[in-house]
């Protein structure tokens, strides 16, 4: 591989398709975001960042060896296939990833879970450089997560393993988008925490100019909760602080099954800061069976939006069986 | 190696202590057994292990090339340190295992965590052979557990990953051992569910045989409520589901988070056999993400007793970086 061998790397999300040239050291040349209109449905998704690419690849002189797909749900390791998702995208399911830009585009092309993908980026070119053992969250309006075990993503028999947001914490507890209940997501996702301070001012029959404005705008209901709480609301930091407080329930389990020596927490959730990680680190700390005797690390994410499209670009110059970060 | 290479393994838990000759294809040559005694503390345990193993290689002409150790709480993988412990055994917490039987028996010797080494000891020789990834749940008195990932035991940044009977199952639920609440172990573990049964019946003014043995032998009380359940007694059928139920979230989680393609259960409570596993699996299908689709499979652990110390001798003739199972 030259070093100026480059790829396209594509986070392909409920929200928005983010897609970026990438050389092999993990640099974006050039990058492109659009949205997904995901409610158009699985087969209008995948047009769109098909388009994407195009355009992308048409903007400079870019001669890709490969395409690296990240997106939400779980992903076939081998064929490319969506195989299960939460319905983020309507009809995700069954789509045909690798088939389609591999017949489009004729170069090669791997797919994986955004949040493993996320993880392996972080890894190589974030947060977790150099650490054998960690473990990526990453909340946004689902909770996903991968984790690296003595240098290696966790990957499970059909490269499904690291569904952090569908560990349960409460086994008779809200119900999930996944269609059970208690899990990690039904109380960390940023949707559900705007729906939680909406079900909670209805309950104490507050009717403030914030959650006017989370009810006009449920999907930025984290941040405006973020802001106000910044200045002193009550009401907001106690609605991110119970988050929080679930969240570090969810830690416990990763504390305790894992053994991290770092926790990496990114997406769009995560902006909230010790507002939502202070107290869910003391929740942890508390409660996991190391408590504070554990050398463990909580830190933010470095990468930001482009940490799923870099690790999955970055799958392309490396085989499937290792996933491994430069120690 | 030569094939006539020996080993001593041995597993010091709450209520025994087992100890082995063993050989490199993972046979016994000649196995002893006696009571902990764990009420004497931790010391007076470790001076009866490393007696149990003197009289062991005194029984025969044995030429030991090392001793592998399986216990017991969280081993420091280097140091052979005893760093954390929930307290079934007093005061074992700081215990140097290694140290300890190094000076008197003058080989080599290897300590690790007793749910670990049995993960590595089914991995290698019982139901995990061939398997990638497995997950080895061993129900005892506490629950524990081995993760298999990709061939290779899940270790943690300080060996001490696997602790999968404290995974939060419901974060408002019952205190457990370990001084947190919602831990799996605080609703699947033998004690805790002949507990439940004294419970439901002091609730319900149940006054039955099985009661008043129960309450007269209660380390005897999943066995007692697992015949009474064969023999018709709704009562105990009852307790055993709701147990099952529990375990089968802390299956849904591990399903989500590992990906496994198998899962591997062992420990005195796993006797109870399709009364507690039949409740698990059916939750565990219901609501794990995968659900019925998953071609996962649950099956009983084929070593017994004697996964523990097969495991950790084992360890002898092999690296810490290769728990492999050879495919």
């Amino acid at each position: 591989m030259s070093k100026s061998t480059i790829y396209v790397g594509i986070d392909i999300g409920g929200t928005k398709i983010a897609a970026g040239i990438v050389n092999s050291q993990g640099e974006i040349v050039h990058r492109l975001e659009r949205s997904s209109n995901s409610a158009e449905g699985g087969p209008a998704v995948m047009q769109r960042a098909s388009d994407l690419i195009a355009e992308l690849i048409a903007s400079g002189p870019y001669d890709i060896s490969g395409i690296g797909v990240a997106t939400g749900g779980q992903i076939h390791s081998e064929t490319g296939v969506v195989f299960s998702a939460t319905p983020i995208i309507p009809g995700w399911v069954g789509t045909r990833i690798k088939d389609t830009l591999e017949s489009r585009f004729g170069v090669r092309v791997r797919a994986m879970n955004d949040a493993s993908a996320a993880a392996v980026g972080e890894g190589r070119f974030g947060a977790g450089r150099g650490v054998s053992d960690f473990v990526l969250l990453t909340i946004g309006t689902g909770v996903g997560g991968g984790v690296f075990s003595d240098g290696h993503l966790v990957q499970g028999a059909l490269g499904a393993a690291g569904a952090i947001g569908h560990m349960v914490i409460d086994c008779d507890g809200r119900p999930c988008n996944c269609g059970s209940r208690g899990c990690l997501e039904a109380y960390t996702g940023g949707r559900v925490i705007a729906n939680r301070a909406l079900e909670l001012a209805d309950e104490g029959g507050l009717d403030t100019e914030l959650v006017r404005a989370i009810r006009s705008d449920i999907s930025s209901g984290t941040k405006l909760l973020g802001h106000a709480a910044e200045s002193g609301d009550q009401f907001a930091s106690e609605v991110i602080r119970e988050a929080g407080e679930y969240l570090g329930w969810g830690l416990v389990s990763l504390l305790n099954l894992f053994n991290p020596s770092l926790i990496i927490i990114g997406g769009s959730v995560a902006e909230l800061g010790d507002l939502l990680l202070g107290p869910a680190w003391e929740v942890a700390r508390a409660h996991s069976l190391r408590k504070g005797k554990d050398p463990v690390r909580l830190v933010r994410a470095q990468l930001g939006n482009s940490a799923g499209l870099l690790g999955a670009a970055s799958l392309l110059w490396s085989t499937n069986a290792d996933y491994a970060c430069p120690a």
